[in-house]
This record gives C-alpha cells, structure tokens and sequence, in this order.
C-alpha cells in the first residue's frame, strides 16, 4: 500500500499563525485558546511537518521588552532543537496595527512608510537568526477602499522604494536571503495593489535587484479573483521566480477562506501538485491554511495531517497519470507533429519569413481533426478518482 | 456651458467590429444587417470619432479573392478619406476559425502555430498599409479548458518564441510598429493564459525586444476577475508600457459583457479617465465595445456618442477634483510631511539603515490620525453626480 | 437649492454595530475606542438619524449582571429621550459567541439550538421594551465549510422549527412585531444556507405564520453573489414581504465590505432607491456599514452623514427621471401598445387561446424596432452625472 | 468490478441541443456539423442515453412547412422507436429570434408577450405529443442590461400573468404536465429575473397554480452566482419543488460554461450525487451541458459517457460514504444528543417557552468540543479520491 507519511524531503511548512490560529474571525471571537510558539512547533513536529515559518510578532509581540524576547526565543530554539523542525522562512506582520491602517510601504504618510522600513529590517535580522533562507512579504493594507485617497502611480513608486531598500539592506548584511512577494487581489483592503501573481512578477522586473526577488503565489489570494492558480505559477516558475508557494485551497469569488488544501477542488490541487512535481519545484511546501472554527487542536491536527496526506496522494496519482498508457498515448497523439513546421520555428530569418509566407495550409482539414480532450480530462478525473 | 464634443485630440476610436457587431450572442442569432467596412467607417465619421481599427477579417472575408479584396480596399480607404477617419491599429483574428479551436501561438499542434503566424504577418502588413502604428495581440483561444490537455510551461514558450518571430518580422520590414498585448481570464476558453495586464506585463519582459511591447488592457476583462482597473493600467503607465487601452464596462465576475462606456460603473470610470489625463495619456482611446442588442443602427449612434460623451463629461469632472478646494485640502493634508523623515528615503546606506533603526516612532499618535478618507470619497461621489 | 437634510419621514436608520464599529478586521486590531450605547446614540442624534437599532448584546454584555444591565438600559433610554432617536428595529447576536461556531437554529447540537431560542425569546423581549416593531435575523454561523459535516435537509427543518417556534413566542405574548430574515451568500461560514432574498422569501413560504415574517435584504449581501440587488428587492416588495432593508455597498464577488451607501456604484444605487421611492416604501432605510479603518469618530461621522446624503441625492435625482421629458418620452414609446393584444391577456379562456393560436404575427417587423435602450440608459446616466 | 454503465432506472437525459451542440461561441464560428434530430436520437442511444429532451426549435426549425414539419417528426419517432429513447422533457426557445432580444414573457412590447404566449401553446403541444410530462421554462431574455429600460416589477408581473396563463392551458388541453421553472442570473441578459432558485421557489408561490410548478435547477446557472448549488437543491426538494434538475459544471463567476458533469469540481458533484441518491429522486437525471469546441463526434460521445459514467462513479462512492464506519461513527457523534432538549423543541407552548427560558446553560462547555469537521473532510476526500 502507499505511504502518505510526510518526510524531510517533502519540505511541508505551516506558519505558526496557521496551526496557531484561535478562530477569531469578523463576526466572531477566539475559539481555542492561544499556543506559545514553542508548544506550536511541538505540534508541528507531532504531525510530521518539516518546517515553521513566522511573521515577526507571532513569534516576539510588539511590545514585548528584551528579557521576554530572549525568554520566548530560547524556549522556540529549544523546540526547534527537540522536533528538528528547522525555519525557512520568516515575514513580517505590516496589517495588524493600527499605524497600518493605510499601509505600510505606501502609506500617505512618511512616518508610517519608515517605521515599516525599520519593522522591517528588525524582523530580517530575527528571521535571519533563526535560519531563514526566504523572506516574504506581503502587503496586505498595501491598497485603497476608494481611489480618491492614494495616487496609484506614488504607491507603486513608494512599494519600489521601499523594496529596493531592504534589497540593499539584505545584501548590506551578506545575508543568504532571497525576497518573496506575495499578492493578494483584495481583503482587509477594498483592493490591494499589485493583484495578482502576474502583476507582482512585473513589479519584480522593475525592482534594482531583480535576481534577488521572486513570488510567493497563494492558491487562496488567485482564486478569490478567480484565476486559474496552475497557469500562475507555471508562469513564475519558467521565469525562474518560485521561490516559495502557499497552498491552501478557495472558492472564487469569496473572503480569504484559507481551507486545508484540496478542501474545495481536488482537481486544480491536482494540477498544481503535478506542476511542481514534474518540474521539480524544490523549495518549501507551506501551507497557509487554518483549521476550521470548529476544531479543537486535535481537530487542528487533523488539519495539518490533512494538508500534507492530500498533497502525497495527489503527487501519487501524478504519477500515475504520467504512467497511464492511455492518457499517454492521447497525450502524445495531441502534440504530434511530422517536422515538416520545423522549418519555420526557432530564431527567425527573413528567408524563414517568405517560406512561411508561401506555405499552403488546408484549414479546414487542420481544423477537422477531434483533440480528445473530453476522453482525456475524463481520464484525468478517473485518476482522480482512484477507479483506473 | 460644457461641450462634449468629440474632438480628434481625444484619439476617440472604434473597431470595425463595435459599431459593426450585428448582435449574436452564444443563445441567440443576428438583430441588426451587417454593413460594410466603408459605410461603418462613414457611421463613425458622423458620430465624430477619430479612428477606426480592425482585425483582418473584419475588413478583408478570410476566403476573399485578390479582387474582392481589393475591391473592398479602395472602398474603405475612400471612406477614410472622405471622412477623414484615422487607422490607428489594427489586430489579428486568431479565434474565430475553426483552426484555431486549441488556440494559435500555443496549439498543440505545430500546422496550427504556423499557419497563426503566417496569418499574422500578413494582416501586419493590411495594418502598416493602412496606417496603423500600433498592433494588438489578443489571444482569445490561448488557453484550456483543462489542464491535462496542454502543458502550461509549454504553452508560454510558444507565445514567446512567436511574439519574438513577429518582433523580428516587423523589425526586418521596418515597420514603425508597437505591439500591445491584450489579457483576458477567460472566454471563449476556460481559461486563457496570461490572464491579466499583470501577467502580460511579466511575459513582455521575458522577450526578446521588450521595448517595442506594451499591453492593451480593457476594462471588461480586468472586471471579468473582479480586479481594480486603475490599478492595473497605472502599473502599465508607471513601467511605460501602456500603448492602447480599450474602454467599455463590464460587471465583474460575469460572461464578456463590453458595454458602453460607464455604462456600469461611473466611479471606477471616472478614475480610470482621472489616471489617463492627469498622466497625460496621448495615445488612441479604444471603445471596445457594442450596443446592446435591442438597437438598430441608430442606437449604435448612440452607444457611440455615449462613450464618448462619458468620457468628456468624466475627463471634465476630473478637472473639477483637481481644482476643488475642499478636496485638495484634504489631499494635501493626508500626503503631508514634515520632512523629519526624508533622512530615511532615498538611495540606501548602512548609515542610513542604522539611524533608521534608532529612530523612535509613537505608533500609537500616528495610528490615532484621523484620516478623512471618508469625507474625500463622499466629496468624490458629489463632484461625479454634480451637486458640488 | 436642494436640501439634502435627512428628516424624519426619510426613517434613515443605523445600528448600534455601525457607527459603533471599532475596526478590527480578519487582519487587524481596533483602531477606535469602543463608545457607550448611549454615546452613538447622541452621535447618531447629532448627524440627524431617526433611529437606532441594535443585536442584544450590542446593548448588553452577554455576562452583563443584572445592575449592570440596568445601568446601560437606563442611559440609552436617556439618551434615547435627549435626542429623540427611535428604536425602530432589533436583532439577535447568533453569531459572535463560540458557542455557534457551527450555527444557531441549525446546530447539529441540540444544546445550541435550544439556548440559540432562550437567547433569542430574551433578545425579542428586550427588543420590544426599546419599541422595536420588526425583529430581524441574520443566521450569520447558519451553514457549513464542507457539506459532508451537516446534512442540508435537516438545516431546513430545523431553522423552520425555529421560525416557528418564535412566531408563535411573539404572538403567544402579543407584540406588536414582525421578522424580517436577512439573506447571505457566505461569511462568516463557507456557505451560509437561504443564501440570497430569493431563497429567504421561498423558505417564509413554508412556515406555520408567513404573515408575520418578511426579508430585510442588504446590498452588500446580494452583492456578494454578484446579483441584481434592485430585483431581488422589486420580488420581495411585490409580494408584500419587504419589511426592512439594509443599505450599504459593496464590490461584486468580494469579502463582506459594508462600505458607505453609494460607494461602490452610484447607478444601481439610484436604481434602488428609485424602487423604494416609485412604490412608497415607508419603513425603515437602515444603514448596515460601518466607516472605514482609516478614520477617527469625526469620519465616523463623515460616513454616516454621507449614507444619508447620497440616499438624499438620489432621491431627488429618481424625482427628476421620472419628470424628465425625453425619458419619459421614451418609456412611453418603448411601452406603448396599440391595444390588439390586449384580447389576449388576463383570465384565462379557451376562446382566448384558441384565438391567439390563430393570430398571425409578423415576427420580423416586430423584431426589427430599436429599442432606443442606449440612449435611455445614457440619459440615466446623465441625470446622474448632474449634466441635464 | 464495479459496473458504471448506464440502465435505464437512472433516467439520464440530454437535450437535443447538448449532443447536437456544432461549437458556436461569442468568439468563433461552428465547429461540427450540424446534425438531424433523428441521428442525434441515434447517437444518444449507442451512449446508453434514457431519454432524449428538446426545444421546439430543435426539432422543428422555426420556419418549417408543415410537410417538412411531419418529415422531421416520423424520423424521429422512428429513432425513438428504432433506440428506446424517451421524451421526458421538452421546452420552448424564447430566446434566439430577434423578436425575443427585450425578453418574450416579460417584454414591454405586448405583441411579443402574446407571440411568446403562442409559441409556448404550440410548443406544449408538440412537447406532449412526444410524452413530455416536464415542461421546462428557461426565460434566458427575460431581463435586462439597465433598469431604466423595464420595470422590474411590472416584469414580475408579465412573468405571473404568462405562467397562469399556460398553467390553465395545461389544464384546459388536459395534459399530464408539470411546468419546470429554470433560473439564471445573467447571460445572455445583463441581468435575468428571478436570478436563483430560491428566487424562483419564491416567485412560484405566488402563482394560480404553485402544486404544478416546480423548478429545474442548474449547476452551471447558480454556480455563475458562486453559490452552493447542493444547498438551494435541497430547499428544492424539501419543499416538493425538484421537479427536474440539469447537470453539468462550472467554475464560480464565469460565463455559462456547461462542461461535462464533474469536470470543474468533483467534491461539490458528489455532495449533489449523495443528495440526490440519499433522498430518492426519481425524475430525469438531465444533462444540460456540450462537448467542448475542441472535439468531434466521437469527442462528443466521450463527452456523454463521461457525465453519465461520472454520475454512477459518484453514487457509488455516495453509497461507500454512507457505509464507512469511520464516518458514520463522526457523524454519530456530531449528531448525538442526549435527549434532555428534546423537552423544548416541536410545537409551542407558554409552558415550553418559560422551561426554556429558565434553564440554564454552560456556553464554554458545550463551545469547547472539537466538532471533527477538518476530519470528515479529509474523510470525504479520501473516499473521493480511492484511498479509502
């Protein structure tokens, strides 16, 4: 039988606001009482993750004086230690305070865009002690409610600004540490600059240190605008900018749901999960997700061994539809070709242009041909369905 | 009194296919005769617009002969002349034949990637002869409907290598020529890559002559994912990328509705024509829509004139925020500084990063601020209904 | 000029909940301190507002002791009697307490659905004390994340005992009260069942007193679902069931943004507020937002204030469409009838059946009239915009 | 093995337009011949269909004479008699004549009323002539894209008067019929009236004859509204009201996709499957969906196997669920009552009320247990996915 114990390898990461989260939600209050961050990794490595990842105030509060800190931050190092589970990444928290509440990097306000530089650099250094390799940001108050009371055109140049910063910063310090960015089309903001993936992927491109930044797409932040996530992230990852992945799963067109991933549709999980494996997506798994308000903490174990058991059996049946000869074989039929376009493919001449240009087509005998994709997606679902 | 008449300053143009679409949708036939390039080149020269745009097909039958095309040729190049009506972009139809199906750039089968560009170099070369500076890519059928019938990486590998053939081409021919890519999520696919101006924005950065692509987003496709519109096109003009836009409205989450202009929603437009006129936009400003599809031919008039009597009363309201007293006052007081943290901006330095870590910030009085947003909007919404 | 004042007759409405609302959201903390009942009673009396609403325990803490409670009724009567507000409506918190993290009415536990009564028959009680004649519900928890953990049937009959049971409470103590349910698509709960004004209206059919029991429609709500507020509202008024309504807006598709009336599209908000306005709606226009996270008690204030303006403007705008002569002009035309068809309609006859079966019809002469739409909804559109 | 091919007792249905669907879209032209309606019997046959279902225009072209009428009426009786198919259903086409472009039933032109009228009569006639005993009305004009050109409640009582209108005439012409009532809530109108099912249950009640209307819910129609699609069938079917349903799917917020049953989200089609299995619906299994545009004939009987086989796969997993103990032991548990509620639910009384009101309750007790919903999840998922 197949084995759907998560190992090291896998790279399965939870936040500690994940696992940590106590069901507070906007029309409601706490359902579980809070964890330390130490008796959360413990957690984590009770489920088999192999990772804990933070924004700075879960692990250190805000106000928190020094010989707290230095108390939370051993008893975190020393579960750490115990558990083996280790730290990829770290994050800072830019939306729960109040200062936020028109943003961070693009606040109006200069005083409010320092501190968060300052927040910043101060939650780089601590994500850095505790091993990080990526850091991630996401702008969650980066927005507006109403279009009259930010120019979108000083937000944009002030989120560069500001990135370009903590580039420089990052570098300053010889840190070994990559940026991602995460998007998020709207929520707590009416709506949230850079949407989607996409956008933040042509925000990078303008940045003074490109090579050093990527995304961070999160299944949830797409399907609220109700994008297909696979085509997405295929994007990012041909162009080399994965760098980190949140998966959890969404409805379209609905508040950030957060669910286990595959609660809602096995099938784009499937896509996904298939994605990174065929290209060999090699860094963190994390899922940002929270267990439902009705749990307890055995139920928020229940989550958590849920996220990963799903994304094993969906990487199982990956290959297994890599396998199926059928699917094989339409899979082949689809794209075959009998070379004689080559010629016309590849870097372009002029003589390549007039070759083409004089080359007969019968279109209607191109069109006539019937691509089997209703056998194949059929397929696809009965492997999904465990009856082939 | 104000006069919202069209005027060719305002670059106001329409594809042969707005004013020419006859009213079939996917569940009923035509309402309205279908007219002649010429006589809706004619149609647009008395409703006042200043250009006229076309996909191949729309002016020249895609089985037309070498006479009839140039028959209809001289036709409607009289009709330009007579009315004085510009061509200021022209398009590729590489949806509506039944080759196209699995899509053009990125079908499966290599016959069908040809023959699209093939196709696409000569309706290049209709447009260049007609005048057109501008080329758009819309790639309606670049796409799936499931993701096990075409792979995703693949697929963005085929639109480069053709966007890059296709640069070349107009290179080699020396076109004075920009190409400006068209996003859509879906319809008529599932869902179509690169699935908005954000996407489409990374992927010209991957080409190889990424300074003669932009982007052509257009209002009812960003509202299709229920994403800001400003937004997104004040990401393309900050990055210089926003060569064409096509202006309609759309309700979000909904079937390609291409409505009038404002005919949704005033506010977002009235932001978008803000954006454009405050950044001095200079190039065509497309109505990429249609009438409804009780109208005759005189309600298309009126579709026509509506778009652009909207946009005038709206460019004029524009004007109006910026010269209301009240309202720059609370704009100026929300953008205030009192530059005590300039220090911080700017090109990074170690000193730098450390006295920004020194600094003491009283989160709490910044957080306690006021911020009058509220006012602003509701001070926005009456300068648009006009009682302020 | 036009006065824009709110006055009694215009029954403008706000709950206690609205401008009492402190700001947390999902990601964040309060960023206004919480006033007293008796406090937003005097701010609501100061920006001009009739009434006041409230859920129990916005007036009293669910832990509240006996003289606690005392206290508070005490000084909101006071401030009720200094300012004149009324109490035109109250609700139940079903939703706040962990206790319902799994529903009220609809429970699968027989515990909560019994203390979700007892809270309810108290709320009611105190309701009634305050003058409330209509008693709202919102099952906000009322639904599931997954289907597999509530069997949906069983929710029905369970929120029909419910319904039941409390019709028969009010009537058994002889209020002078009716309920009106209030409709959600989703949020809090992954789905929330009855999840739009239709669904609500359909379910009042099935109880044992549908007299006495209506719907109280929101904005936002429908909004969610990306529906047509305007006609849901036209079903319920039409059949007599539109007891309350709740204003407020929202973007199509999105988290439950409550914003500001009008803030989102002022066009479907003119479209409602012409309904309310043409068919005499006389009960309460409560406004269920709450101001932005980015303001203090002042834009508190400013929001408010602009709900009741924009209601205002409105209005008198539907007062000019309906005087304004070309539209009318083109109501009467596109409605006109010469009376031949009018044997046809009405009763029921097999004469008149048979007759019509008989009547020939030219379908494409009747097909072929445009319709004048574009030119109806532009005009709309410009009596919005304040440019006839 | 199991055995998931299609027997007659699953009363699976197609229309003629589903299998007969040739790939028209907004975008792009028809991609298979068209095919009689006698062949199209034919095809359903050798896929193992029950029953075949059609708009009068389906089978008889609109203008057809009378001898091509009774030509086209003999083949397909012969392919009925020839196969074994049945005519569960039948419908009228309101939709696609021009004359239909304001709405038929609900148009301001009151010839288009009464010719609406008469073709539905006539409709009926040939509906029942073939052995309908479900009429299905899908009123896909019946709405607008702006409120200023229809009154929406003058359309709710257009709609009123034509449905008690043809109730009498089922009456009248003693037909064996019960009138099916589909909503949508936009496509190809901005918007369409009575939006939902619930809408429609609603808007049903009010009519002459409510016990002979029931409704025909779609997958794709309400998931277009983004809502629970299982939920508002089970209003349906709890009230008596599921007279037919049509199967297909679709992602949330788009166009009106009609894929093949279960191709978008397998998890919500098996929820429906268990519904409708659990609660012994027994009319047609109806599926209202078409091939995609990428297949020919033999894609489209793919396509047709693929719903149905998905269909019994479900049911059987439906049954798997319903016996795994694990599951069954949690919902046990997540139902269990101790039984000392039972005192205050079923009918009222003043003595009932004031028990319940005196008795006392331990909220934090009963909030703190875990509800193992985030188990009977992943539970349902596993059984989903064959690993169970």
């Amino acid at each position: 039988m197949s084995d759907y114990t998560p190992k090291p390898e896998n790279k399965f990461t939870f936040g500690l606001w994940t696992v940590g989260n106590i069901g507070r939600d906007p029309f409601g209050g706490p359902v579980r009482d809070a964890k330390s961050p130490a008796d959360l990794v413990r957690l984590l490595g009770e489920v088999g993750a192999y990772g804990v990842n933070f924004h700075d105030n879960d692990l250190i509060p805000i106000d928190a004086t020094p010989s707290e800190r230095d108390a939370i931050l051993k008893d975190f190092k020393k579960a750490l230690a115990d558990t083996g589970v280790v730290v990829p990444m770290a994050t800072t928290n830019l939306f729960s305070e109040a200062i936020f509440k028109d943003g961070a990097f693009t606040s109006n306000d200069s005083k409010v865009r320092a501190y968060a530089l300052q927040k910043t650099m101060n939650a780089i250094d601590l994500g850095v002690e505790l091993g990080a390799k990526i850091y991630v940001f996401w702008g969650g108050r980066e927005g507006t409610e109403s279009d009259a009371t930010k120019d979108p055109i000083s937000a944009i140049k002030r989120s560069r600004e500001a990135m370009n910063f903590l580039c420089e910063y990052a570098l300053d310090k010889k840190y070994d540490l990559k940026f991602a960015l995460e998007a998020k089309p709207n929520e707590p903001r009416g709506d949230i600059y850079n949407s989607t993936t996409g956008h933040m992927l042509a925000f990078i491109n303008t940045l003074d240190h490109p090579e050093m930044v990527g995304v961070n797409p999160e299944v949830a932040h797409e399907h609220m605008a109700g994008l297909n996530f696979v085509h997405g992230v295929a994007q990012a990852m041909e162009s080399g900018k994965l760098f980190h992945i949140d998966l959890n799963d969404q409805a379209f067109g609905r508040y950030d749901q957060d669910f286990r991933f595959g609660a809602v549709n096995l099938k784009s999980a499937f896509f996904l999960v298939k994605l990174l494996e065929d290209n060999k997506y090699d860094a963190s798994r994390h899922f940002d997700a929270h267990a439902y308000r009705t749990e307890d903490y055995e139920g928020v174990k229940d989550f958590a061994r849920g996220c990963m058991r799903t994304y094993l059996i969906l990487k199982e049946k990956a290959a297994q539809w890599n396998a199926d000869k059928e699917i094989q074989s339409i899979v082949a039929e689809i794209n075959a070709s009998d070379g004689s376009m080559d010629q016309y493919f590849g870097k372009y001449s002029t003589a390549k242009a007039n070759a083409l240009k004089a080359q007969a087509f019968d279109r209607n005998a191109i069109a006539g041909r019937g691509l089997k994709y209703e056998r194949l997606d059929q397929l696809t679902n009965e492997v999904l369905l465990g009856v082939r």
